[in-house]
């Protein structure tokens, strides 16, 4: 059916397929919907598009995302010596939205999975030894993904820091807010049981 | 969550948001997979989206996609009188992929739907029945949806059309291809008990 369409209605489609999640479909359907828009309407998205590098980028100190020359999340006063440990920009954002935590960030860019090729190699430790000793941090919040790769990263990080003499904490493992026991599983259900506290 | 992002990051969150059924958390996750594109890539993106109106346009006498300029649905030698009438510029693409079809097309551009105040004055009817003349349109093909809206539609175009003495014929309706009994609908399953035909 794509083959009788226009050049650039091809090339339109072929880029949109770049978004994550977006199939053949989802993306003709986006540009359909594009072709009805007003050349205003396309001209300020694709500036917006193409001023990212200009206006965002990635904190050469801690891996977080802001504008580019300033890291809100470097340069905020800090009334802790802690260091959250977290795989991605966008985690920090959720970190941030709850309020509860006031210290330094650390963005790994990478959780360790042997069977994507991703090592210790990828993880560049020595970075993050240096930046808790240059900030002198006392604690380190390991913030990562309760999955495989979260927890084997999260013993590499363990294991690498533990001669660093922090106090080295994880986030809790439990029942998520609002849930009903039959639908929790197995395993999260064996953790909240195994971490029960005082009531 | 998202009051904490950057200013950029909202804005290209927002300009997603417009994509036919992208709500905040796909253009939220669109936008931080598009941190992560090479700056080439992003830039390539905006160019072609700023430049669809330069490539792209809806033919004036058709109504179908094309280049600015040259409408393949209209140069291209069609050896029957018949006209399709579709609804939108993407049902001419789903009928050519039929290779059933060989003659011109007319987008109507709208269903009648009074419901959303779209009347019989949205629909240039007179300027159809023009086209039908100078073609000199000797059958009617009315490709409309099956809905409420297409089958408004359809009854429309046919007292409108009626006096100019044409074949007016409209696409068959009956069980789709593949499809299971128990699985179709009862009014299509009624349809295609009317309009059995001899085997």
């Amino acid at each position: 059916m794509t083959n009788r369409y226009p050049t650039h209605l091809l090339k339109l489609i072929d880029v949109l397929r770049h978004l994550p999640g977006v199939g053949a479909k989802s993306a003709e359907r986006y540009a359909f919907e594009m072709m009805d828009w007003e050349p205003s309407q396309l001209s300020e998205m694709a500036a917006i598009i193409a001023s990212v590098p200009t206006h965002l980028a990635i904190c050469q100190e801690c891996g977080c995302l802001g504008e580019p020359g300033h890291c809100v999340f470097c340069k905020k006063n800090t009334i802790s010596k802690t260091l959250c440990i977290v795989a991605a920009p966008r985690d920090v954002f959720a970190i941030e939205a709850t309020h509860e935590y006031h210290g330094y960030y650390h963005v790994l860019g990478a959780l360790l999975s042997p069977i994507d090729g991703i090592g210790p190699d990828q993880i560049d430790i020595e970075k993050l030894k240096k930046r808790i000793q240059t900030l002198g941090i006392e604690e380190v919040v390991v913030a990562l993904d309760s999955t495989l790769q979260g927890d084997a990263t999260s013993l590499y990080l363990k294991q690498e820091l533990i001669p660093l003499n922090l106090k080295i904490s994880r986030l809790a493992f439990g029942l998520p807010m609002g849930s009903s026991l039959d639908y929790v599983d197995g395993g999260t259900l064996a953790r909240a049981l195994t971490a029960r506290g005082n009531f």
